[in-house]
């Protein structure tokens, strides 16, 4: 039996995204898809999956009920090329493999991040760490961009002097700023791919990194479409209430409004319509 | 400086929480608590903390926006003494230090977990998982009990036996089953022993894990009141609604119900009330 | 383009490599190989890797000096069919993915381990962790045999009699023996797998494990042959010397019998040549 | 009990120690030393370990034999103020825990990596990664510092003009360069922080990671005094030789040479005698 081989994937198989004003993400290499899923999850439940014969549902119940190591059976390996602010930030999953370019060993190229006029955003004054909606104006704009790309033009000239003073690379490339481009490899698995996904395509991480991050979602779909829709369905797309929440909801909250009937009808599974009014019931009676 | 102590922790340290017939888990040291969790978000926060002055409220912010990294900062270890079924499902955990007993090294003790009469229970019918919860009758819960402790004694004398002809250890001691008591050191930090403790103190987590779980509970309230409190309030006690629960919710919550006053009166902080209003905004506008 | 496939890897895709008397490994799937830790490595050298220009040399190079984030570039993922005490050893290793059969979902298999009459051993007297070379006399191993096999057959009739009485699976199983085999998914990085093989391969090891790596180095040599032949010169045929023991070398080394000249009529290569030069300096310095 | 406290390392807890112009590592708080490493060996051991009743042996036994999982249980928590160039390099030990000073929230600090005249060197010809003995002159090193410090200080100008017209933090410090200082709390275990001493104490690591990792050091041995000894004799001042290495070297060694009092009067212990004649007789034998 060779590879199984999935066409949605295939066919963007090293395919490049672009991202930024320079960047992109290609799919390298990836291994196994919902079917893989499954498959573990089968060795798992053995006999006892009889009853869920269905892979559709089971992938949708192993995301709904937090069993996530079928999730991890499925591997996907990226090329990425990214500014180094964004690439801080990236790294910080630490459950993924990586190969970075280094520019101990090679000469880092000329290459910058330059933000789009309508990335350029004031300091938001609620969130700390965000940009606030309010445009700024075109003069500004304008000043912030001439700003950046003269430094990154002096720089890059600066480094190249230092090279030709034959200054080592790893001491001429420490002035090269957070705004440089580099290049890696990054392999993770489903499980921790969709746990990045959340916390990067959140509305609260920088515009910047979202934009790979809506990219990859991209890849993701096509490499395990069920996984894909069961992650936008119990995760992407669900919202937690605390002790507190609930217990507010609770008083605006009717039993007897939600019945299986009722809930089947609103497109809940049968299972589903089950756990919904179980959580009813756990919400009252706290 | 010397290391900061908590007295609350310190009097439990190196104290045995019987678990089960012969087990038990104990502190038995522990690094850091609320106040590291508050020191290390406010390196990353920097000036831009000023505002959030309290830590009581920081802790419950890094909580509920799933910023992790702080709760890495506080350490536990713990001695466990543990049946070795109970020991299959605890390892599972990857994210902790571990050393166990070593039945090639030494002899295994003649100690076998025997089930509580009230631990006894059928086969659940719909959960596959599970017990239900009918009543096994007496005459059947001491068929189970004999079996049980029959082969337990049977077993240790087996392997006596093979230890006596000078049999290798590690081959001596195949056959010991799965009831048998074992021990560890067992070290992790507190936000991957919240997330420890969220799906091992869960209804679907086997009984005897859960009475683990639950003694350490007592003791990482010690370690850290703050974090536990957020900990009980965001993720053990909270309710996650996926993309279709939240569309029937929609349905039966008027915008209008929920005012910042209302909810302030309710016990949510000014910042969770904004929050809560946007969260209902979100699920109204999908 | 479409996944690259390797043709001695695909011959034995599925196929199971038997291990003990019930027991086997299979190699389920694998992304990469050797031409994937030389694309990863050139990103990380850039252009600078433009006088590397061999795969071979590179990733005998990349061993050797323990740049290791290429080989977690590859991915293998095994089903393993292994009695629960090797899967408790093997378990250790948690920088894996596994998915495992349970016996809180499913009704374990009657399958023990027994051992082969040559793998029943005498405790070894100066290795606590180990067995004895002298043979076990015959009526002995029969006695060792009956005793296991006999109690083998009782607990899993004890078994079905408490599953027959509808008890909870979770709990008829606690006295199932170690012996029992259990199954799963395991899914490894190559780098992860050589440091796993390095340690399980070793006299050291139990021999019931040994016996699976050895089966895993059959596949791993397939996968990443370059990478292999690496990985047993450098790391599995190599020896390391302390402090000490180098200070006892070296008055017993002549630096002048070892020129680059009769070291690479020896084998060695010119780099590596170069590079024992440089030990002998460091050992002769010390 | 109260917490164990080791006066040595008590000493230099929250001490700085300067790195680099502007840096600093400080130990913040840590958890065990020698004696839970001991504790930790001896549950895996059990009664087995009763020959062995010195901690000392021990601990150089367990290095020896790579029985690392007891080096895991000591914990130490690091406060680093480090350039974003070095912090690139060491984030990619991913056993870590860690909190960074954020550019999002903050604003980032007018301090800058400036190297000492001695730190600037020519590239390496040879070793494509790293910097020649050979003396950079006086006029060139100059020139190096001023366009280094020139354009540092231009960078932090234009930053502060950004800030000043309200642009978003996120977006403000895109420019700022590798150079820049950045802080964070870094918490590791003790066996895997020997892992990045090993590897960033090395010839091949880049000078200012270097400075770092020689601070941590001292720290390190302050802390588990007998480990580090252990790591220094196995680990640090150990070589590793090939599987061809070992075949020219067995050519040079008489076994004849070595007998157990020899080795012993060199200052091997009985068990390490025992072993490099182990290691001997392998050699010979291949």
């Amino acid at each position: 039996m060779a590879h199984a081989t999935n066409p949605h994937a295939e066919e963007i198989l090293d395919k490049e995204f672009p991202c930024l004003n320079a960047g992109f993400v290609r799919l390298v290499d990836y291994m196994g898809g919902d079917e893989s899923i499954v498959q573990a999850a089968r060795v798992s439940y053995g006999k006892g999956t009889k009853t869920v014969n269905e892979d559709h549902g089971l992938i949708r119940y192993l995301m709904r009920h937090l069993h996530t190591t079928p999730f991890e059976m499925v591997e996907l390996k990226f090329h990425v090329k990214l500014p180094i602010f964004v690439a801080r930030q990236w790294i910080r999953h630490r459950t993924a493999n990586v190969n970075e370019y280094s520019g101990r060993y090679s000469v880092m190229k000329d290459e910058f991040y330059v933000p789009e006029h309508q990335a350029i955003h004031f300091q938001n004054l609620r969130n700390k760490q965000g940009r606030r909606e309010e445009d700024v104006p075109p003069e500004l704009r304008r000043k912030v961009l001439d700003i950046l790309t003269n430094s990154q033009k002096q720089l890059y000239t600066e480094y190249e002097q230092l090279l030709e003073s034959d200054i080592a690379r790893e001491l001429a490339r420490i002035n090269l700023p957070l705004s440089l481009y580099t290049e890696w490899y990054w392999k993770i698995d489903l499980h921790n791919l969709f746990h990045f996904l959340r916390l990067r395509m959140d509305d609260h991480a920088q515009y910047e990194i979202r934009v790979y991050a809506e990219a990859m979602a991209e890849i993701t779909k096509r490499v395990a479409p069920m996984a894909w829709e069961a992650f936008e369905d119990y995760i992407l797309h669900s919202e937690k209430f605390s002790r507190l929440e609930l217990k507010v909801l609770a008083e605006h909250l009717e039993t007897s409004d939600f019945t299986k009937e009722y809930l089947e009808s609103k497109g809940l599974g049968k299972r589903e319509a089950e756990e919904f009014l179980e959580k009813l019931g756990r919400i009252h009676n706290r």
